[in-house]
C-alpha cells in the first residue's frame, strides 16, 4: 500500500465555505487543545458526593482514575467534598485552573461561563444540554457563550457533551457512569464522538473485551471545539495509532478534508461510523444526478479519496482500531478459517463470502504441515475437530501457527463453537498466534459457556468479539484499506478552454454539447430545425441513419413523451417523423413551449453510461459516473468523486461500478472503450472544477460507449446553472 | 396472513428419488421416535465419573437433570458410578432399555449395536464418529450398524451427534460441556440440529439470553433417524410451537418438502440456518438457467414455497422463535424504534433502512400522548433522552406503553445505549412493554456495564440481545413470514398439449419455439433458409423489418459471434447480411457446422426477460424468471419456484425481481404486460411437469414484454433434453 502525498483538491475551495472561518478575530488569542488535552488543575463545578448526580459522578470518576494534578471542587453548600477541600465558587479558588466541567442548569451556565474567563480558566467542558441541540433560541445561548469564552481566549467543549476519557494524559472528566467502580484501560486507539451515549457504550464495550483508548472526547454540539480540533491532536499525538470517531454531521467540510488529508500523510488510519446516512437529503429531483448523488454519498466519497473508512457499527470499529493499532502498517486479504467445528467452518465460510472476502489457497508447505493431523482434510476453512487426535482438539496450536506462517494467508480467523474444553481450546488457539507478526481474530459464538474462554482472550490481548458481524466488518473493512490507492494529481490537459459560465438556467442538449465539444469530449453531429418544415434539410446535412428529438426546456424525460425517434433512414423519414412527433408531444404535454427539433446522426454504442457533475453544498464540485439509459434509475449504480479527477483515476471509478464485468466484455465479448470513457469523464470533471458553484448539476445520459478503439460519444445532456 | 392447505405439487414426483425408500422392508415393525423421545429407561454405555470425558459428561449432566426414570450406567470395571449401581455389559441389564448412549470407541461400536439390538433397546444414540463423515469405510460401517438395528426395531439417532436434551420429557442425554453444572430452560422452541458443536453453541448462547427449548436434537451424519422425522415430531408435540433447525444438506428432499407441508398446516413456524448456500455446485454452465439456479436456490425456492424461513445465523433463529413462541401468529411489519440516546435513534434507523424495514408514522393519538412528555419531538425514533424531565429518564415505561399501543405499530425495538443508569431504564422499558399483545426486542450495545439490565430483561423474560444484526434479521424474518402467501394450486389450462419429450439432446430455437408455440407462449415470426440463396425469398414470406441468425448447434451464444443482424428492411437487404454472416461466422468459429439461417420478423419489446426450466436433482422441476438479454448474467437477478406455477404465482415471481421497478413503468413510462408474461412463465411450467426429468434445462431469452396489453413474445430459446 502506498499512502501518497497532498493532492490539489485540498487547495480548491478552501475559502468558499464561510462557516469555516473563526468566530471571532482575536483567533491567535485562543488557548489549543493541547493546553486543554494536558490539564494541571481542574475545578469540578457543581460536584457532589452523589453518584446518582452528574457532578457526583463526575468528581467520584476523577478520583477513582488517579489525577494527580489539583482538583478544585466547586459546592456552594459544602465545604469538603469525598475527603477534598470545596469551593463555594470559582472565583474563590487559590490557584490557577487549566480546565473546568459544569454540569449544572442551563439557566447557570453562561454565569459560570463568565467567572471562568474571569478567573483565567483555559478550556470548560459544558455537559448541560438545550443549547443548539434545542431549537433557535438555545443555539443563540450557544453563541453568546462561546462568544463569552474567546473573549479570553478559553475554549468551550460542549455544550451537551460527556466530557474528556484520557488514560494517556492520566484524567477522566466525565460523568458517564459506565466508568464508575471500573478502571479505564490505556490504549493506542483515540476516539472523537458527536454523542456522549455513543461513546459511553463504546468504551464499555471495547473495554469488557479488553480494548482501551488513548483519549476519548465527547464533543457534543461543538458549539466551539469540534471534531477536526481533536482529530488534529490525536494525529500529533505519539500515544494514538488509530483514530476512531462517531460522526452525525460535519460542521467544516473543508477543514474534515484537511485532517483527513493530515492523517493519511502520518500514516493514521481513521475509521468512522457515521449516522443519518440513509436519510435522503432534500435534493431538488432535477436530473439523475442530483437525484442520486446525495450528501452522505459526497461525503463518502471525500472519505474513499482520503482512506478515511466508513463502518456500519461502532463494534466493528473498535475491533478493526484494535487490530490495526496492534499491527500498524498491516495489509490484509486472504484469510484463513479455523473451527473446533465442521459447523463453524461452513457457517462462517458462507458469510465470509458474502461479504466478499476470501479464503487463502494453503500452500503446499502448510498442506504438507497439516496433513499428518488432518489427513485428506488439510484445507482451508480448517475443521480442528476432524484432527486425527480423537476430540483432544490437541493439534489446535500447532494449527493455527502452521497456518499463520503460510506466505497465502494474511488474517486468521477462529470461529469458536462449543468444544470437549472451550476455554482450553481459546488456550491453545491463543498460544498459536502469539508471536506472529499476522493479525487474528478469535469469535466466541457461545453464551456463558465461553465466559472463561472470553476471559483468557481478554488477558491474553487477543482481538475477540462475539460476532461474526463485527469481525467480517472489520476484515473487511480492513481489506479496504489494504486496497487504498491514493488518487493521482489530475494534471489539466492544456488544450482545455477557459469558458466563462453561463447565465443560471438550464442549458439544453446542444449547450451542453457545445461545451463538452470544447472540452474535446465527442458527440454526435446534429443540426437544429425551428420547425417540422427544416428537418428534412438539416437531415440532409448529416449521415444516415438519423435521430430525432424534440427541443423544449419544459420537457426533461424526452423519451417518455414521445419525443424521440430513432432509426430514420431518409431526411423525408425524419420530416414524416417530426410531424407526427409535434401532433404526440403537443397532446402529452399541451403546456410545453416546444423550440423546435433536433436531427442527429444515430450512433450505435456498446454500453450506455451516465456522467456528470454536482456541485455538493459541502464537499464542493463531484463527478458521478453511473450506469446509463434505462438502468441509471433502475441500478441506482453511481460512484462519485471530487472533481477534477484523473483518467487513472476515473478507470477505477468505472470498475467500482456494479456493471463493471461488462467493461471487460462479457460472454466473450470484446472489451470496451474504458479509456475513452475515463478519458471524457476526467475532462469533463475539469469543468466542475473552472465553472465552480455556478454549475449545479450536469449530467450526460446516455455515454454510448464503442468497443476498444473506437471511442466514445455523448448522446444527450443537460445542466443546471446558478 | 393465511396458511393454505396442501398443494398439488408434492404429489408430483415423490418417488423420483431412490433416497426416498427405506433402507429395510421391516418398516413398520421399526420403533417410532415418539419411543425415543419418552423413555422409562435409559443405559449410559461407556459411563464414568470424569467430566473429562463423554461418558462422564452424559452421566453426569443426565444426573444433574434429574432424570425420574431409570438408569443403567454400563462400565465394565465399576461397580457403582456416581451413587448409581453400573452393570458391566449391556447383556447383564436387569429390566427393559428403552434408550441407549453410547460415546465409545468406533470398532466397539458394531457389537455394542448388536448387544442393544439383542437386549430389546427401542433406540441408540450412537455419539462416535468417523463413519459416513469420513469416507467409504465408515459410510460402509454405518450401513451395516443401521441393519443391524433395524433386524430388531431398533432405531438410530447419530452416529456422529451428541444426542438429546429434552425439557419437556425431563431428560438429558448429551455430552456438551455447555451443560455441566447449569440447568436447562423449558421454553416452547423445538431445535433439530445436523452440528452437535452448532447444537450446544446455540444451545448455550439462547439460555444466556433466557431462552429456552422444549427438544433439541442432534441428528449427527443422519444413518436411520433424519431431520424430518424429528420435525414430524415436533409438529405433533404439543409443547412446541416453533421449530428451529441446523441444516447442512436435505438427505430427502421429498419427505422435507411433505414435512414443511405439515409445519405450515399446523401453524408452527419452521425456521432454518442452511449451512453451505455459497458453495456453487458443480453445475454444467450450459446456459444462463444452469449457472444462475444452483441447487440452493431450489432449496430457496422450496421453503420460500412453503413459508420455511432460512436465516443467515443462529442467534437471530433463536430469537425470532422465541418471539413467535411468545407472541403466536402475531404478523409483523411496522417498528416503532426507542433509545435513551439520539446516537442509538440515529444509527439504528439507518441499519433498519438498510435491511429493508420500515419505522411506523405514528397516529395523532399517539403523537398527542408523547407531546407533553417530547414537545416538537414525538416522532419515530422516539430519543427518551430528549424528553423534558431532565436526564431522568422518567418517561421511559408511559413512552413504551404509548407506543406500543399505537395501530400503526407493529413492534418495539428499544435500543439500549449507555444512558445515566441503564439497569433503571431497562425496567422502565420492561414495564412499560409488559402485558401487550405485541412483541419487543431490546438491544443492549454496552458491554458489562449493561450486565445487570440483561440479567433483569432475561429475568423479565424480554426479548433481548446484544447486536442490532440479531435483532434486524429476525425482524425481517418476521416480516417475511408475515407476508407469506401460500401458492395457488396451479390448474392446468385445459388447451395444453400432451406432448412427448424429444429426445436426449440439445433442443435448438425453432425446436422450443414449435413446443412452446403448442403451449401457448407467442413467439416471433420465422422462417427457416438452409443457404444464403434461400433467405430472401424466406424474408418475402414475412413483415419487414427482419431479424437474421445464424443456426448452428455448435454455436450457444449467437451474438457473440456476429450470429444476429437486425432492423433488416428489404429481402436483399437479408440476402447481404447473410452473405457478410456466413464470412464472418467462418473465420470466428472455424469449426462450427453451420446449418442454415433464421429469418423472422424483428420485434420490439418494453422489457427483456429470461424465463426458463431447470430440473432439480434434488427438488424436480423448477421454473425461474429473471432479467433478461444482457442484464441476465450482469445482475444475475431471478426468482425460482418449483413448477408448475398458476399465473398469479408467477406475478409474484415477477414482483420479487430487482429490476421489478419496470414492470410498473418507470420514470412515468407506461407499465408494461406482466400479465401476459405471468401467463406465459405459467404455461411453460407445466411444460416441466409434463417432461418431468427429460427435460433438463430450457430457457427462453429473451422474452420481450410489450405494453400492457399488448403482450409478449418469446424471442430465442434452446433446451436441453436427457
Amino acid at each position: 500500500m502506498k499512502w501518497a502525498g497532498p493532492r490539489i483538491l485540498q487547495h480548491i475551495h478552501l475559502d468558499s465555505n464561510p462557516t469555516d472561518r473563526m468566530t471571532t478575530p482575536s483567533a491567535s488569542l485562543l488557548r489549543t487543545v493541547d493546553e486543554i488535552m494536558t490539564p494541571r488543575s481542574i475545578a469540578v463545578i457543581g460536584a457532589s458526593e452523589d453518584p446518582r448526580k452528574f457532578g457526583g459522578r463526575i468528581l467520584r470518576t476523577l478520583l477513582e482514575q488517579g489525577f494527580h494534578g489539583t482538583l478544585y471542587p466547586v459546592n456552594a453548600q459544602r465545604g469538603e467534598l469525598l475527603g477534598h477541600q470545596a469551593y463555594p465558587s470559582i472565583d474563590r479558588i487559590p490557584g490557577p485552573i487549566d480546565l473546568a466541567i459544569m454540569a449544572i442548569p442551563r439557566e447557570h451556565v453562561l454565569d459560570t461561563i463568565a467567572q471562568c474567563a474571569k478567573a483565567g480558566v483555559k478550556g470548560a467542558i459544558v455537559v448541560t444540554s438545550k443549547f443548539s441541540d434545542a431549537g433557535d433560541e438555545g443555539a443563540a445561548l450557544e453563541r453568546d457563550l462561546v462568544e463569552i469564552a474567546h473573549r479570553s481566549g478559553m475554549r468551550i467543549l460542549g455544550p451537551n457533551c460527556i466530557g474528556i476519557i484520557s488514560p494517556v494524559n492520566n484524567f477522566v472528566l466525565c460523568p458517564s457512569p459506565v466508568l464508575l467502580g471500573r478502571s479505564v484501560l490505556r490504549g493506542e486507539i483515540g476516539f472523537v464522538s458527536q454523542s456522549g451515549a455513543v461513546m459511553g457504550t463504546i468504551f464499555d464495550r471495547a473495554i469488557s473485551q479488553g480494548i482501551g483508548f488513548s483519549h476519548c472526547i465527547s464533543i457534543g454540539n461543538q458549539g466551539d471545539l469540534e471534531l477536526c480540533d481533536f482529530v488534529d491532536y490525536l494525529i500529533d499525538d505519539p500515544a494514538t495509532r488509530v483514530i476512531c470517531s462517531y460522526v452525525e454531521g460535519i460542521k467544516r467540510p473543508q477543514r474534515f478534508d484537511q485532517v483527513a488529508a493530515r492523517a493519511r500523510q502520518a500514516g493514521k488510519p481513521w475509521l468512522i461510523v457515521k449516522a443519518g446516512r440513509t436519510e435522503a437529503g432534500a435534493a431538488a429531483a432535477f436530473s439523475h444526478t442530483a437525484s442520486l448523488a446525495g450528501s452522505h454519498a459526497a461525503f463518502a466519497a471525500v472519505c474513499r479519496e482520503q482512506g478515511v473508512l466508513l463502518i456500519d457499527e461502532p463494534e466493528a470499529m473498535f475491533l478493526l482500531a484494535a487490530g490495526m493499532s496492534r499491527f500498524p502498517g498491516r495489509t490484509v486479504d486472504k484469510i484463513a478459517l479455523l473451527s473446533p467445528s465442521g459447523g463453524g467452518c461452513a457457517m462462517a465460510t458462507d458469510r465470509l463470502v458474502d461479504v466478499g472476502g476470501v479464503l487463502a489457497t494453503f500452500s503446499t508447505a502448510t498442506v504438507a504441515a497439516l496433513d499428518p493431523m488432518y489427513p485428506g482434510v488439510a484445507h482451508n476453512p480448517v475443521d480442528i475437530g476432524a484432527a486425527n487426535d480423537g476430540a483432544s482438539m490437541s493439534h489446535t496450536e500447532q494449527t493455527h501457527r502452521a497456518v499463520l506462517s503460510d506466505v497465502n494467508v494474511d488474517l486468521s480467523l477462529t470461529v469458536i463453537t462449543a468444544a470437549p474444553d472451550i476455554a482450553r481450546f481459546a488456550e491453545m488457539a491463543a498460544d498459536g498466534i502469539a508471536g506472529s507478526d499476522k493479525p487474528s481474530m478469535m469469535v466466541l459464538l457461545p453464551g456463558r459457556a465461553a465466559e472463561e474462554a472470553r476471559a483468557l482472550l481478554r488477558q491474553r490481548n487477543v482481538l475477540h468479539t462475539d460476532t461474526l458481524d463485527s469481525a467480517l466488518r472489520a476484515i473487511s473493512a480492513w481489506r479496504e484499506w489494504s486496497m487504498f490507492v491514493a488518487p493521482e494529481m489530475p494534471v489539466r490537459p492544456p488544450e482545455l478552454p477557459a469558458l466563462p459560465a453561463p447565465s443560471a438556467g438550464l442549458l439544453g442538449e446542444q449547450g451542453v454539447k457545445d461545451v463538452i465539444t470544447a472540452y474535446g469530449i465527442g458527440v454526435n453531429h446534429g443540426r437544429f430545425a425551428s420547425t417540422v418544415l427544416d428537418v428534412a434539410s438539416a437531415a440532409s446535412q448529416l449521415t444516415s441513419p438519423y435521430v430525432l428529438k424534440i427541443v423544449s426546456s419544459d420537457i426533461v424525460h424526452k423519451t417518455d413523451v414521445g419525443g424521440v425517434a430513432l432509426g430514420l433512414e431518409h431526411p423525408e423519414d425524419v420530416e414524416t417523423a417530426a410531424r407526427k412527433m409535434w401532433e404526440r408531444v403537443r397532446v402529452q404535454v399541451p403546456h410545453a413551449q416546444i423550440q423546435g427539433f433536433l436531427v442527429q446522426e444515430q450512433v450505435i454504442g456498446d454500453l450506455e453510461l451516465l456522467i456528470g457533475l454536482k456541485h455538493d453544498d459541502q464537499f464542493g464540485p463531484m463527478v458521478v459516473v453511473g450506469a446509463g439509459g434505462v438502468f441509471t434509475e433502475l441500478l441506482k449504480d453511481v460512484v462519485l468523486a471530487r472533481a477534477p479527477v484523473s483518467s487513472e483515476r476515473a478507470v477505477r471509478m468505472l470498475r467500482g461500478l456494479r456493471i463493471a464485468p461488462v467493461l471487460d466484455g462479457m460472454r466473450g465479448k470484446p472489451p470496451i472503450d474504458i479509456q475513452a470513457a475515463a478519458e471524457a469523464v476526467s475532462r469533463l470533471s475539469w469543468l466542475a472544477h473552472d465553472w465552480g458553484a455556478s454549475l449545479k448539476e450536469l449530467d450526460i445520459n446516455p455515454l454510448l460507449v464503442r468497443r476498444a478503439g473506437l471511442g466514445c460519444v455523448a448522446v444527450d445532456g443537460r445542466a443546471l446553472l446558478c
